[in-house]
């Protein structure tokens, strides 16, 4: 999917959220646990409900490696649904992977061509050959892990490091010098939302990229906040949320629950994009 | 595996050689690609060639992801074999893994109790609670990424940070960090062997660490710079090579070849521990 296209979406849909599929084997609702693939019949019935209120998805590999190879097929069939029936939908692989070159191009194969995401979440750590691998790979995007939503974002991501004429937090240098390794075309960045004031400063540095930004929701971070901060004219913003919306419900009626709660977050989200008219 | 045991292999079989099991499938022997799981019988050759000759043994997903749900296959066939037949080697699962906290334990859950692998490598990016769910599994060890063998290290490792009273490089800021996180018991390093020099620096800060040392071989690292710099009074090292003793032959005899190589680099390191009375 192109800049373009999403952009599209994000206006006709009046919504930039990004659900997040991390289910749980221990909160799926229980009556799912009786058929052959509860992780692949949570998902489906997650996509189906939400898919009106939402322009893209972000399973979390964790969530299916845990199950093993029963998981792995989980995730499979997932994005294959996804890629059928909702083509217009921005697909992540949220997989935080980084390694040396030949490596990363593994990874890149593994994601962005045999399951066929759009994207791929990128560790920065191991600098520019471990992510140049999935940048390569055409009509796909990279989002590298910038500000991250945890706590322990602080013990690295915001020390202040030495630069040529100024300081600058390490994030701040990994935004800094990633971004000449790609393009707003293909190239985002995960904020997290519970940093939210941090976004000023990360606008300055990186007025037209998209950001996506997990923390919303579970935990706590406020879509006032960032849409204040992070939005630019295009929007520029995925917002993320996985745990409120998919544990809405526990019951039988899950889904439904999922899409009141979907609805209620793209009510606020249009109300942000008509305010800044977009 | 415990620390002491793992001393203990390296003291009789006069190595600290691991084998990275990263099966290329443009790289396997052709003869291979007409059995049904090309990937496990590929590593099941190398292992049973090498065995006696290393101490431990490295899969990195990447390899197995590119595969598929076949890979995945081959990964969970490859651990299972080597937990079965050799329980005194010491299993790596090369993941760089990391995320916010629920997510990491999904992944120790994934590697260190499902597959059942000894250890995972870890990314340090996202902190603290990204790390200690690894740490939490009982008799496991995190492998914690410091100083890559990679040329992208130097975008963002290596860069000045202001700690309080010095400066210091990132990557030893990760070393100072994360060394509270755990114990010598339970949490190594990932130095690599093209950076040998630095492996001065950082036996000051970790005296006592097992370090797991990639680069060596094809990457172009040198074994003697490594235990010149880095070796300690219990070695205290595991060194890497994957392609050099992968593919050391290309033909029907590659289990062979991978067992001369192994067996030379093996003599090598017998001389450095003689030498240093280990």
């Amino acid at each position: 999917m192109t800049r373009q296209e999403l952009i599209q979406q994000i206006k006709q849909k009046r919504s930039f959220l990004c659900v997040g599929l991390d289910p749980d084997m221990e909160k799926i609702p229980s009556h799912l646990l009786r058929t052959e693939d509860p992780v692949f019949e949570f998902n489906k019935a997650i996509i189906d409900a939400t898919h009106e209120y939402c322009v893209a998805y972000k399973p979390n590999s964790a969530f299916y490696e845990a199950n093993g190879l029963k998981g792995w097929n989980s995730l499979s069939k997932t994005i294959a649904y996804l890629n059928l029936n909702y083509p217009d939908h921005f697909t992540i692989a949220d997989a935080k992977r980084g390694d040396i070159g030949n490596t990363s191009a593994m990874y890149a194969k593994a994601f962005l061509q045999e399951l066929n995401f759009d994207s791929i979440t990128v560790a920065p750590y191991m600098g520019n050959d471990s992510v140049k691998p999935f940048l390569q790979v055409k009509n796909k995007w990279v989002i590298l892990l910038a500000l991250t939503s945890n706590e322990g974002a602080y013990d690295f991501q915001t020390r202040v490091i030495s630069a040529e004429k100024e300081t600058r937090k390490l994030y701040e240098q990994v935004l800094q010098t990633s971004k000449e390794w790609g393009t707003p075309e293909n190239l985002m960045y995960v904020v997290g939302a519970t940093k939210a004031e941090m976004l000023a400063e990360i606008r300055k540095i990186m007025p037209g990229h998209f950001l996506l930004v997990p923390g919303v929701g579970a935990q706590g971070g406020s879509l006032a906040d960032v849409c204040k901060y992070g939005m630019n004219k295009d929007c520029g913003l995925l917002i993320n949320s996985s745990r409120g919306i998919l544990y809405a419900g526990k019951g039988e009626d899950f889904a439904d629950k999922a899409k009141e709660e979907a609805k209620i977050i793209r009510e606020e989200m249009k109300a942000y994009l008509d305010k800044a008219g977009i």
